[in-house]
């Protein structure tokens, strides 16, 4: 996970680095890598716990391999409706220990985040990019 | 794709660049992203055209998020069987046009690959890495 109050430093990592990083050392760390079809239904939770929803499906580079979001629902969850949520891939953080996602972020958050409507695929360019890194404070 | 003659070639960029330059090039092309459950069942080609499998799945960095391999079957393509091989995804390359990935290999290379036996799943770790990314020649 991004601390998101260095989102705007500009000695922050960048988000490649970061993944480096963390592709080295799940690396060291041996068998870290999960089939794409066991992504699709893992639950997601907040740092208490508390279970939020679960990735439906996820988005990644045609070419780079690289996922860039996890598309959640929080169906539910604070009255959140069945509507589908990007959420940048680096905004999550895998618990070992629970088999799911970690997501911090106040609730407040949660049910401002960006949401897709249903009778519109978002064009997941560069803008739709920095549109929705920037509200999870994450850089793109 | 990898060019596999330079596979050796201590200047070759490594995996990380060749992506951060591809993840790059996405974000100025646009919408390249691709959902998970369509890369599931995507078809693979050889470059002269030839439908050679599909892609039953793929393996992700539970944190990282960067795909590592595209499970692929190869069913009756030169005879071989339904087993999955894990291809690594710098090995293979996104045609637009086609709509699917495109992999240059040689059909000896081909029937040779690295499978996974049914009963026995990798243990995806450093290891196994070495293994199949140094039988496909791209930097692990």
């Amino acid at each position: 996970m991004v601390d998101t109050t260095q989102a705007n430093d500009v000695t922050s990592p960048t988000t490649k680095e970061l993944g480096d990083v963390r592709r080295q050392i799940e690396r060291d760390e041996g068998h870290n890598l999960i089939a794409s079809d066991r992504v699709e239904g893992t639950n997601v939770y907040r740092p208490n716990g508390e279970k939020i929803g679960r990735i439906r499906r996820f988005m990644v580079g045609k070419r780079s391999g690289q996922v860039e979001y996890a598309v959640m629902s929080f169906g539910g969850f604070l009255g959140m409706g069945q509507e589908l949520r990007p959420v940048p891939w680096e905004a999550l953080d895998y618990d070992v220990n629970k088999g799911g996602y970690i997501v911090s972020a106040e609730e407040e958050t949660l049910l401002n985040s960006p949401y897709i409507r249903e009778e519109k695929e978002p064009a997941w360019d560069r803008a739709y990019g920095m549109h929705v890194f920037g509200y999870w404070g994450v850089p793109y």
